[in-house]
């Protein structure tokens, strides 16, 4: 199979199998035309003799050929992504607990998880290392900023991915012992995700927040939400995750810069089992106003579900799926099934779209947090047809969301009928982004996700739109093609 | 002004000012077309001969032609419909008490109201009987269906329709005086509207069914959840209906038969009050599982917000917007501005759609109730284009809502920036039914609605589409044109 073919325009939308037939049955109805495919040159020079041209995009595919091929001729490839897609279609996720995150991921004094790939002190952004000072303080290592930046920059503090124990962190991520965490599980394929409760709007740690506002949120998120959320979910059992994303995506949520009518759903299901529980009323009332007061509350749920959704496909050889999307403020990380927990990486790019109040692009900090596993998991960015609402929030115009939704189908190996996008006629979300069709195509994975301020303690500025570098998908590819066996 | 005017096609995009303005520029730079309006004689005709043809839909207007140019000739028209819709964009609608339909409209024993236009026993539909039945015994009146049956087709009770007072009452919408009623205010007007509290799915009073299980919960709701709400509400303060129709038309909800979203964001509102109140913790998460259980609770919220939207309009000289869409189950009724609360009548029609469990077409009732207030109003079918899902519930597709809230606007004044859909670019509903643009048009509002099962005491057999039937709006152009300054 030859890695040159031209690319479809970005504008067109895919067509499904009936449109395909029909336009083959009348290709040879019509007067003959030219279509040009790539560089001006050709159609320039058919225009400058009065001939109509139809002229497509396209660019060679990115990255080593040697590799695509390699990867495009590997036998397992085919079997391998339509196992992935089986087995991230059959995850399930269900919120089972609420629990300090010392239980749920065995973290001690002075260990911390953070979001993206692994960082260090020198190379880390500005919110990210906000948040590790927020951290160091509210856990008690050290009583000042200053304190705390000497800890952290001298190694007496050490941190670690959360996808590196199977967990999720939005933005920075940053998760310590103290802090509280939602338990997810998929029975199918008996695996256990994490992410840490979400703080809230404003200046808040996960945007690099770290005054004393920030650190006594975080305490009173542990000794009330937290066990307040416990006994909810242990008196109510199970909630089903999975179910409340379905329906959020009807309702014109995409689970990543949209959680309004999932944190409502849990706001609903969680409320009467609080009170069953004889959590204090008054805790009650203030949980319910603060998580009802948080319209993005639900995405530290949808995070962990779509970690156990993208897991249950990794690690298959041959598989060309990837696994995982995620920032840490200065580098972008993908990781892939076939190989594993390795990550690929490039700096991460800033997004653009809107921002708060008076900030700007110069005050935004580039890509951060592992909310792209939304993306991942085929809703967020790649949902946003089902989310037109969103386009106020990020920027952008609606037929933009309902082309982007469309042109994810281009570069991911099947859909998923469970998060049905009413507007698309119940298409399935695009879902499996394959590394090969991202750079045979240059089509990058559309991902919506707020902002972070560059500098240290700011929090957020903005929310926009963004896409990892290529060259994460290159490296992958260079990696899967070093895997594959030789080409008889 | 004519009144011959070519309708355009039903499924044609109605243009911006833009629009019409880049296509006049272009009318004249293209090929000479041919185009068709009204019988398919004259297309055909052309067609024989090799002619390319572009055939429009078109109709004479039914009704009297007389009456129609009266009242177009009418110089009050234009100004005094633009009042109207002023009025109706303004209108506020804020929840303020819950309280007893003895307090709030003033029944005493023996006094009912019923939803759409006056209608006697004897030519009361099963559900309205049904309904009526229960209340009798809901009230003590009678011990027996059969007891009260005599009380009814006797005259003991009296019943008049729920909009006589101002109010509105889904599907049978039976009030009795011990019913508990959500009191809504338009401050801008200074006006009240009020409605009954929903009753939840299966077998209820408003879809004609009185066993006991439906007194029971009747009990329930007049001894615990009346209370449990009018201590929240007092505790909150007024509620934003207005500002929470306008988040649920960007959440899948069309106000009409999907409430989802509107009844979750109203359970977050008031759930944290009712605890403050001091409300049993017992008593507060019956009420969040009651609440939270059935998805259509907020649309008895949204009805009488929407009738305090159209009542802001009533009686303006000369208007002809429709004010009120109201069905008894036997009778379609409408009400226009300009001649006050005058109903215009025909047959009510049977809804088209899908049906619960073994339920079909013979099963149900003709269409009843004051829900289509919502429709008077701008949203429930009119924004179909943003509750997409909606069609899973009332039969249709995707392409088939969207096209349906466009063409609304072919028939109205004007579009309400405060509900504005989403899919269209956030385009506003269209509001205000201009009985003159039916009338040319041919085109009958869309209704979104509930079915009553046929036989008194069966309650819902399925949810579908519905229309007015034509003679409502061309009797009401009878009345207009009778009302009009003679022609000079």
């Amino acid at each position: 199979m030859s890695s040159f073919r031209p690319t479809p325009p970005k504008s067109s939308t895919v067509l499904g199998a009936n449109e395909v037939e029909k336009s083959s049955l009348t290709l040879l109805s019509g007067e003959p035309t030219v279509v040009t495919a790539g560089v001006d040159l050709f159609a320039d020079a058919l225009t400058a003799q009065a001939a109509a041209v139809t002229p497509v995009a396209w660019q060679p595919p990115v990255g080593a050929e040697d590799a695509l091929a390699r990867v495009m001729a590997d036998r397992r490839r085919l079997s391998a992504n339509r196992t992935a897609l089986e087995r991230m279609l059959a995850a399930g996720a269900s919120l089972v607990d609420v629990r300090p995150a010392s239980e749920v991921v065995g973290l001690t004094a002075g260990q911390f998880r953070h979001a993206g790939p692994p960082i260090t002190w020198e190379r880390a952004s500005g919110p990210m290392r906000g948040a590790l000072i927020g951290a160091t303080l509210f856990e008690g290592l050290a009583t000042t900023a200053e304190d705390a930046t000497n800890l952290l920059s001298g190694g007496s503090v050490e941190w670690a991915p959360c996808h590196s124990d199977g967990g999720v962190g939005p933005m920075a991520g940053v998760v310590s012992p103290s802090m509280w965490v939602f338990v997810l599980r998929d029975e199918a394929h008996d695996r256990t995700s994490w992410c840490s409760l979400n703080e809230g709007l404003g200046k808040v740690l996960r945007y690099g927040a770290y005054g004393p506002e920030v650190i006594d949120r975080l305490r009173w998120m542990s000794s009330v939400l937290g066990p307040a959320l416990r006994a909810a979910v242990r008196e109510h059992g199970p909630v089903d995750v999975k179910g409340i994303i379905a329906q959020m995506v009807q309702m014109g949520d995409e689970g990543h810069n949209r959680n309004r009518a999932g944190t409502l759903m849990l706001l609903r299901d969680l409320m009467p089992a609080m009170i069953d529980a004889g959590v204090a009323s008054s805790d009650v009332a203030d949980v319910a106003r603060f998580v009802g007061g948080n319209d993005h509350f639900f995405l530290n749920l949808v995070m962990p579900a779509c970690k156990l959704q993208t897991a249950a496909a990794s690690g298959i050889p041959g598989s060309t799926v990837v696994t995982t999307m995620a920032r840490n403020g200065t580098d972008f990380g993908i990781q892939v099934s076939g190989t594993g927990d390795t990550w690929f990486t490039g700096p991460a790019n800033t997004p653009q779209g809107l921002f708060l109040g008076s900030y700007g692009p110069d005050d935004a900090n580039p890509d951060i947090g592992d909310s792209a596993i939304t993306e991942t998991a085929g809703i967020g960015g790649f949902a946003m047809a089902s989310a037109p609402a969103i386009v106020r929030f990020v920027g952008g115009t609606v037929p933009d969301a309902l082309r982007t939704s469309r042109e994810m189908y281009g570069i991911t190996t099947g859909e998923n009928p469970a998060y049905a996008l009413p507007i698309l006629d119940f298409r399935g979300a695009a879902t499996g982004i394959d590394v090969t069709k991202v750079v045979r195509s240059g089509v990058l994975p559309q991902i919506n996700t707020g902002m972070a301020g560059r500098v240290a303690g700011v929090g957020q500025v903005g929310a926009g739109l963004v896409t990892p570098p290529m060259e994460c998908f290159t490296a992958a590819l260079d990696a899967l093609g070093e895997a594959a066996p030789p080409v008889a």
